[in-house]
C-alpha cells in the first residue's frame, strides 16, 4: 500500500485503541501476535453486528433457525471435511534466520516492491508464475521461482532456503480422560462443519422443510503464519454463517438469490455500493460448483469480506460417508429422498467491524460562522449498531439539571445504550462521543426547567433541534430499530 | 441422587434433544465427551440469556462497561494468575484399566455407594479425612485412604493404583511463526485474566472513575477428566464475568451490594426464591477475603451457579509484577494512587440455561371440562428470554387466513422472534408450542375477518381472550422488554 493509505491505516488503527474499540490482545506482556482484544466501544459495536446479521438471519427469516455448535468437536469431523488432509499452505523456512514464511506472501511481498520501483511489469508476471505453480503444487520450480529472483529474508538477508512444505493451519489440543492415551482435537477452522453434523438433528427437532437455513456465529481459529493487516487476518477470529439446505437443482437459482440478499445486507448498514464489488472465483474449490466474494476497498485495496458459495452436497455427503450415518431428506413435495444441496453465507465478523469502521472514519474540517475553522473526528457509523445511541448532557452540574437528565437516562437506558456526562464543556462533549460514533446527543439546560424540552444534536450534519422530553425515546428508537 | 431425581433429569436432557435445545456434539461420530451444542430454540435461549445478562451489566449501570478479549492470551498471563503452576486436580490411575481418576471424585463415588448400603457415618467420615488430607496435599496418605478402605476400579475391579499426581487443567496448544521453536499457548481456563490485563487499557479509553466494572461473556476451557452431569460440568462452557474496581477498604460494603443484585437478578428471571441459597466459602481461596456462591437446587442437589468473590487486588498486583508495567489507578477525590480492589461475579451461562431449563420444565396433567383428562408437557421460560415470544396461527389453510396471519407475521418480526404454523389441529400446535416455552400463541379464524381481532393463548394459564390485530405488538412488547 501506498505512503497516504498507510498512514490512513495506521490513523484508523491508533484511534480504534484511544477510543476503546480495538487493544492489542495481552498488550501488557508486549501483545499476542494475530490476536486482539475489542475494548468497551468495540464489544458494543461488534456485539450489534453480530446482533444485526442474527436477527436478519433467523428473526427475519420464518425459514432459517439458529444454532450454537461447540468449538472442539469430534477429529473425524475434520477428516471427512477435508482439512486434516489439504487444509495448509505452502511455507519455506530461512537457514539463516529460522524465519517461516508463507510461499505466496514472500513472493508478492517481492513483487510489491518490483512495481514500487517502476518494474510493474516484471512483478505481474513473477505473480502469474507463481500462481500457475501453486496451483499444480510444484514445489521444487516454486523454490527455484525465489532463488532464481535472488528473494531474500528480511531478517538475515539471505537466500539460504529451506525446501517448500505444507504446513496445517488448525491449532491442536490434547483431550485427556484415560492414562496411556491422548486423544488429539483440533480446534475448529470454520464454524460450517458444525451446522452440517447437526443437520439432521436441526431439521427434525425444529420439524424445518426444504429449503431451510442454519445460522451460526462463533470462533475459529487459523495458524496463520504470518497474520498482517490489524483485525483483517487474525489467528483467532469470528464467523457468521449460514448454510441454506436446497433441492439438487435449484441450487444456482439460490445462489442467486443469496448474492442480492447479503450485498443488500452490507448496505444496509451503510457501506457506500461504490465501495464493495463481487469477486467470483475463478478456481472453485473442489466442493463447489459456483463462488463469489463480496469485498470491501479497504486502504489496503479490495479484499474478501464475505463468501457466498455454492457447496453442493459435498459436506454432507462425506459426513455420511465417514459416519455411516444417512445424511439423506425426505421431500414430500417431490416424494423423494436426497442430500440437500447447500448455499453458503460466510462473513467474517472481525472484517466486518474493519469495514465498517473503515467507511465511518473521517476527518473533518468545520467552516464556523464567524469565518475561522475547526475540525473533529467522526465516525459515521449506522444508528442501528453504534456501541451508544444515546448520549445525556446537563449544561451545568447544578442547579437540579443533573437530576432533569438522570431521569431522562432511567428512562431511557432500558430501551437502548445511552451514556451520561456532566464535565467539560458541551462542544468538548460532542466531540468525544463523535469520536466513537454516538449518533444523538441532548443537552438539558435552564430552560428544559420552564417548557420540558431539550436540544438534540445530530451527529452527522451537526445540526441542533429543540424536542420535548416526553418525545425523546420514540424519536431515537425510529432510528435504531 | 435417587432413581426418581435421576429420572427426572434423563427426561429433562432428552426432552431438550427432541425440542432442539441441546444436541451431543458431534453425535453423528458418536459424541465428544462433556461437549455439547445449541440446538435452534437452545441458541436462541442462550443468547437470550446472555444478551439479558449484558444488558443488565452494561446497559442498566452506567459504570460498567463491556470488553470481548479474545481466548488466546499470552502465556505469562497464566504464570501471574497462578494457573500454570496451580490449576490443577490430584488424579491416580489404574494400572490395570488405564482409567484415570480425580482422586476427590473416586472417594465421594466410594461414600456414595456406602450410604446407599445404609453406613452413612463411615462414608461423612471417609469425606471429611479426605478433606483434610486434600487441603494438606498429603498425596501419600490419601492413596492410603483408597488402599485401606479398598476402593476399587470400576473397570478392572482392581485396587492397583498409581501414586497421585497433579493434573493440569488446562488446554494446550501451540502457536507458530519461527521454524526452530513453538510458543505453547493455553486456552483461556476463566475469562477474569482478560479483564484484569486490559484493566488500564478500559479504563484510560473510557475514561472509567472508580468504582467502575468491566463486564465480558465468553467462552472457557477446562480438561475435566470426569466431566458430568450433562451441560452442568463441561470441557468447553461460557462465563459471564464482571469485575468491579473499587478503592481498598470499601470492598465488602461492594460484596454485600453485589450479592443482593445479583440474587435479584436470578429472581428477575423467574426462578424462585426457595431454588436458591448462597453458600459462603469456608476456605478461601489465596486471593480472596470474602467468597459465595448462588447455589440453584438441581434434582442432583443444590450446585453453583455463581460465585461472588472479593478478589482484594491480588491479580492486578501479581500483573504489575510479572509484566513490570504499573497497574496503579489515581483517585483524585483522595489525591492518592492505588491498585484497585476487586468484586468478581462470575456465572457460567451454561449452568443458567440448565437451571432455567429445570426451573421451566413441568408435566402437567389438565382437568378439562366433560371430565376427562390431558396432559402436556410446558416450560414455563420467562417471556423475557422465552425462545420464541409469539406464535401465529391461521385456524385453517384457507379462506384468506393465511394472508392475514402473515402480515400480522410481517409487522411483528421486526421487534421479536415469531413462529409461523399453518399445519395440524389448533390443540396440537399450542401443545408444541408449550414445549418450547413460547409465552403468546394467537389464532386467526373466520370471525378475525370480520372484526379485525384474533384470539391470543397464554401459555401458562392457558387462558384465551379476543384482543385487537392492532394491540399485538404492544402487549408482547410489554411482557418482553
Amino acid at each position: 500500500m501506498s505512503k497516504k493509505q498507510e498512514n490512513t491505516f495506521q490513523t484508523i488503527i491508533s484511534h480504534a485503541k484511544e477510543y476503546g474499540f480495538v487493544f492489542p490482545s495481552s498488550e501488557i506482556y508486549d501483545g499476542l501476535s494475530a490476536v486482539y482484544d475489542y475494548g468497551p466501544y468495540g464489544s458494543e459495536l461488534k456485539k450489534n453486528i453480530r446482533d444485526y446479521w442474527w436477527k436478519s438471519m433467523t428473526q427475519m427469516h420464518d425459514n432459517i433457525v439458529g444454532l450454537d455448535a461447540a468449538i472442539f468437536m469430534h477429529p473425524t469431523t475434520w477428516k471427512a471435511s477435508g482439512h486434516v488432509d489439504s487444509f495448509s499452505d505452502p511455507m519455506i523456512d530461512n537457514k539463516d534466520s529460522n524465519k517461516r514464511y508463507r510461499v505466496d506472501h514472500l513472493i508478492e511481498g517481492f513483487a510489491d516492491k518490483l512495481t514500487e520501483k517502476g518494474e510493474k511489469e516484471r512483478a505481474d508476471k513473477l505473480v502469474e508464475e507463481m500462481n500457475q505453480l501453486l496451483a499444480k503444487e510444484d514445489f521444487a520450480s516454486l523454490k527455484d521461482l525465489i532463488v532464481t529472483n535472488n528473494i531474500k529474508c528480511e531478517v538475515s538477508g539471505t537466500t539460504n532456503w529451506t525446501d517448500i512444505r505444507q504446513f496445517n493451519l488448525m491449532f491442536k489440543t490434547e483431550i485427556g480422560s484415560v492414562a496411556d492415551a491422548t486423544n488429539t482435537l483440533y480446534l475448529r477452522p470454520e464454524t460450517a462443519q458444525g451446522i452440517f453434523v447437526n443437520f439432521l438433528n436441526v431439521q427434525k427437532s425444529a420439524r424445518m422443510k426444504i429449503p431451510f437455513g442454519i445460522a451460526q456465529t462463533g470462533k475459529a481459529f487459523r495458524n496463520e503464519i504470518v497474520a498482517r493487516q490489524f483485525i483483517f487476518r487474525m489467528r483467532e477470529f469470528e464467523q457468521m454463517e449460514m448454510q441454506f439446505f436446497v433441492r439438487p437443482g435449484t441450487e444456482l437459482e439460490w445462489f442467486e438469490k443469496w448474492k442480492t440478499e447479503r450485498l443488500a445486507w452490507h448496505q444496509s448498514l451503510g457501506i457506500p455500493a461504490e465501495k464493495e464489488h463481487f469477486l467470483p472465483h475463478i478456481k472453485l474449490a473442489h466442493y463447489a460448483n459456483a463462488a463469489v466474494d463480496i469485498e470491501y476497498e479497504f486502504s489496503f485495496g479490495f479484499k474478501e469480506l464475505e463468501g457466498i458459495h455454492s457447496r453442493t452436497d459435498f459436506d454432507l455427503k462425506r459426513h455420511q460417508e465417514f459416519s455411516g450415518k444417512k445424511m439423506m431428506y425426505f421431500d414430500p413435495e417431490i416424494n423423494q429422498s436426497y442430500i440437500p444441496y447447500v448455499i453458503e453465507t460466510s462473513i467474517g465478523l472481525d472484517r466486518m467491524f474493519l469495514a465498517i469502521l473503515s467507511n465511518a472514519y473521517e476527518e473533518q474540517t468545520i467552516n464556523k460562522e464567524d469565518g475561522s475553522t475547526d475540525s473533529r473526528v467522526v465516525l459515521h457509523i449506522s444508528p442501528k449498531i453504534s456501541p451508544i445511541k444515546l448520549a445525556i448532557f446537563p449544561l451545568t452540574k447544578k442547579d437540579g439539571l443533573p437530576e432533569i437528565a438522570k431521569g431522562i437516562l432511567d428512562d431511557c437506558k432500558r430501551s437502548f445504550r445511552c451514556y451520561y456526562e456532566e464535565k467539560d464543556a458541551i462542544g468538548k462533549r460532542y466531540r468525544r462521543q463523535d469520536a466513537i460514533g454516538t449518533p444523538f446527543c441532548i443537552t438539558i439546560d435552564h430552560q428544559t426547567k420552564e417548557d420540558n424540552m431539550v436540544t438534540i444534536r445530530h451527529r452527522d450534519s451537526m445540526t441542533q433541534e429543540r424536542i420535548a422530553i416526553a418525545d425523546i425515546k420514540k424519536i431515537i428508537l425510529a432510528e435504531i430499530i
